[in-house]
Order: C-alpha cells, then structure tokens, then sequence
C-alpha cells in the first residue's frame, strides 16, 4: 500500500492562545497528503484532471480524532495512505505522529467528480478507472 | 435548547482554486460557533476559564459532512447548539445553511479540562458543572 | 468618498500563541475589505471580471502598521477606501480600529489586469476605467 | 550574514480561487522564515524569550512586494536574512524565489519586547543584548 510521509514543524502561526495547533490545521495538512500521495502515484492534480476528464475529489465527509496536542516547534510526521477504493468514492487515513506516539489521526471520503450539465449541482461522481487504483497498490 | 445562529458572506480569501470554500475553514466557523454559543450562554471563554477553574475545552473529536459546496459572495447562516452533555464531555452540532438548504453538518465532541499536575499530559477530564449545562436548557 | 466599515468580533482561531491576532489575519481582512468596498460601489467581482475584461485586480504591494495588539473576543472595525487612482493601478487604505482608537493600518496597490497572449506573464495592466472610478467619489 | 533558507511546495489550500498563492499565505512562510533564522542563530523562541526576560518580537510593520504570482504545485524557495539592527528593533528582509527569479519580497520590521508593569500597554521596547546580534554576524 502507498503511504505518503511528511515530516513537518510546528510553526508558532499554526497555533492558537493555548499553545496548541489549532485544529482546522490538521485538516489542511491531511488535505495536503492527500494531494502529495496522489503526487507520488504519478497523479499530479492538474495532470490528472486533463487525463480523465474530472474537476476533483472533493470531500463528502472529513474526521479527526485529537489524541494529543501539539505545540510551536514540534516535528510531526504526516503518512497518507488510501484505505478504501469504491466505485466512484474512496477512503483515505491520516496519521500524525511525533516520535512514535500517535498524536493525531484524520479520514477522508472523496468522490471521483465530473461535470454533469444535467444535473442540479452541474456535477456527478464518475466510476475510478482501474488503472487509478493499481497505483496505489505498489508495494 | 440554545441555538447560536451567524451570517457570514463567504470571501475570496476563504476559497479554493476551484472556486468554492477551503473545507478547513468550515471547522473554523464551527469553532468560532462553539465560542459564540457559549457566550450566548453568559460563559465568554476567558472568565469561564477562571470561574470553573479549567483550562479549555479541547476537541477530542471533529467531523463534517459536506453536501453542498459554496462559493464566494454566498451568504451562509451557521447555527451551533449542544446536542449532549455527558459527565466530562459534550458533544456540539453546526449546520452551515445556504437559504433553507443544509450545505454542511458539522460535529464536535469536546472534553471540560483542567490542569493536574499528576498526570502524564498535565491535563485530565472534569465533571461539567450542573450550573453550566442548565444555562443551555433555556427556551 | 465611499468608505466601507465591517464591524468583526476576534475570534480564538484568529489569535496566536500570545494571545493576539496573528498579524497576516489582518490582510485576510483588508483583502475583503477591498471586495466589500467594490461591491458597495456595485462592483461585485465575478460581475465586474466579465463586465470589465479583467481577471481581476491583483495586490503589487501590500503593507501594514502594527500600533496595538487586539486578542480574542475584541470588537473591531475595518473601514476600507480607495485613496489614488492611477491610469491603471490604484490604492487602498484600511483602518482597523478598537473603539476611536488605531490599532491597524494597512496599504494595498492594486492592478487593473487583463489576460494578454502576448506577453511572458499571460497578463498585462489595462487603463481603469472613468465610469469605474467615479462610482467611488459618491458622497 | 545569517540566511536560512526553506524550500516549500505550494499547495492546493495555499491558493485562491485564481489559481494562485493568496497573499496573506506569503506573510504566514515569512513569519516562520524569522522564528527558524533565530532558530538557526541558536535563539528557538521559547528559550529566548526566558532567557532575556521578553514576551516576543512583535511586527511593528510588515510589508510585501509581489513581482510573480506562483501557483499550486511549484517549488519555491524562502531566503530570511536580518538586514538592520537598531537599538531595540531590527529588520527582516525575506525574498521568495521561484528558480532564480524572485516572485516576492517581503519586510519586517519588529521590536525585541518586554513586559512592563507602569506602560499603559503593559509592555515597553528594550535594548537588544549585543550577543543576540552578534549570533547573526556569522558567515
């Protein structure tokens, strides 16, 4: 399985009068794997969305589960990995870690998204295509 | 139940390159949603902190579900209100409405915390005062 | 002179680990400042990019003076006006005030910009025109 | 003299709905490029700020110039030097580049900061310790 790592530190903006990262934070650095994985399976996003037609992967749902805080000056590392394929959604998993200790862990589903003229929202999900998918199944 | 209702416009600085909001940003109104509702509940945070003796109440867990997307120049109405109070924790519920449609839920859950000294992280979880749920009981 | 004023209340994600916005808030605030400003004068964005041939009007310098901190909670008022207009570029000026009192003030210089195939950027400044500026000299 | 430099890919969340890095990102990479020349000065900040009795080095002013928008994806890299010392302020000077052109420049100017119990803002400036300065002199 593919997992993108990326080591980080905790800049004294990313914090808030606590000390603390400010949550919405970790959403921006797990939305960064996502993109930075998808990088790394050779599906850079402009590229990709000229080769099959798409506008994105936009979210349908985001999570994150806060174990423990981090603070100005921290290194974190960040790892991305795919869980879960569907017809036209897939999972992703982020885990934030400093040292060994798991300090943050955060989920996306995504949807394989094209314009549709028909439809209300002018969009519609799309089936992944295969070749999509073995990509990520590199040791 | 004590619901906080704001309008925002969404701005350009909020959006994507495709043209709709950033889904962190979401998680920072629901935040600023959470601080609003209890101060509509006569607890500002900075004298709440001293009342109660705590020293926040931390996210332990932060979702949402996205169902429709916005853009710049909309204008949203984000209602936030505690759906449960257990011992220590409680959980908070925003909806972000664009006209009468739900374009975003979102959900907290998040823990009462003082100091101790004792404990490995410095902080451990505390009984909610009774007083404090009863202030969001009001009509 | 048209003047735009936003009352905003700072919040918890706005402040640093002192306990103070963090500074490039504030040109988050300007920046919309300049949009609400164009629109009070009926020049929404997206209506005045196609009204106009433009792709928009791009910061070529942006500055700020830092006279007293605010912190979480503070009500504040951003008041944005347009300064100088230049054959093709302009200038913005915005207040932040704490009651009477300063406690921003920030600078933009801002491009009248259309795509041009001819140069190396894509881009090239284009004269503003009359009718557009005499819509900000409305008492 | 002192110059640390950072490289930094830019990302989806960085960019507006023009495509491009929304400005106040800019002083955000600027802000981080002070704390890690320090940093690299042997000054981490909460160190510092314990070890000279000081609350910070607040931005008095801070302004940018932006030759070049850069856009999702591209390699850029952050060059953060200390270009003036006066008694008790001193001046940051950053250039963002992208390849071997510069896209944007940008200036600092803050004051080494303590508290103070008899000024009406609580803090005063202080004479910046003469090793401090030295630190930077550095080949």
């Amino acid at each position: 399985m593919l997992t993108h790592q990326r080591v980080l530190i905790v800049e004294w903006g990313d914090c808030d009068p606590a000390g603390i990262v400010y949550f919405p934070r970790y959403f921006e650095w797990f939305d960064a794997g996502t993109h930075s994985l998808f990088a790394m399976a050779g599906l850079q996003k402009a590229a990709m969305l000229d080769a099959y037609g798409i506008v994105g992967i936009p979210l349908v749902e985001a999570r994150a589960r806060f174990v423990r805080p981090s603070t100005f000056g921290d290194e974190v590392i960040v790892e991305s990995s795919v869980t879960a394929w569907r017809r036209s959604s897939f999972d992703v998993q982020h885990r934030l870690l400093r040292g060994e200790e798991l300090a943050v862990e955060g989920f996306e589903t995504r949807v394989w998204t094209a314009r549709d003229s028909h439809s209300a929202s002018g969009l519609k999900s799309k089936a992944i295509p295969r070749e999509v998918v073995e990509r990520f199944a590199r040791a």
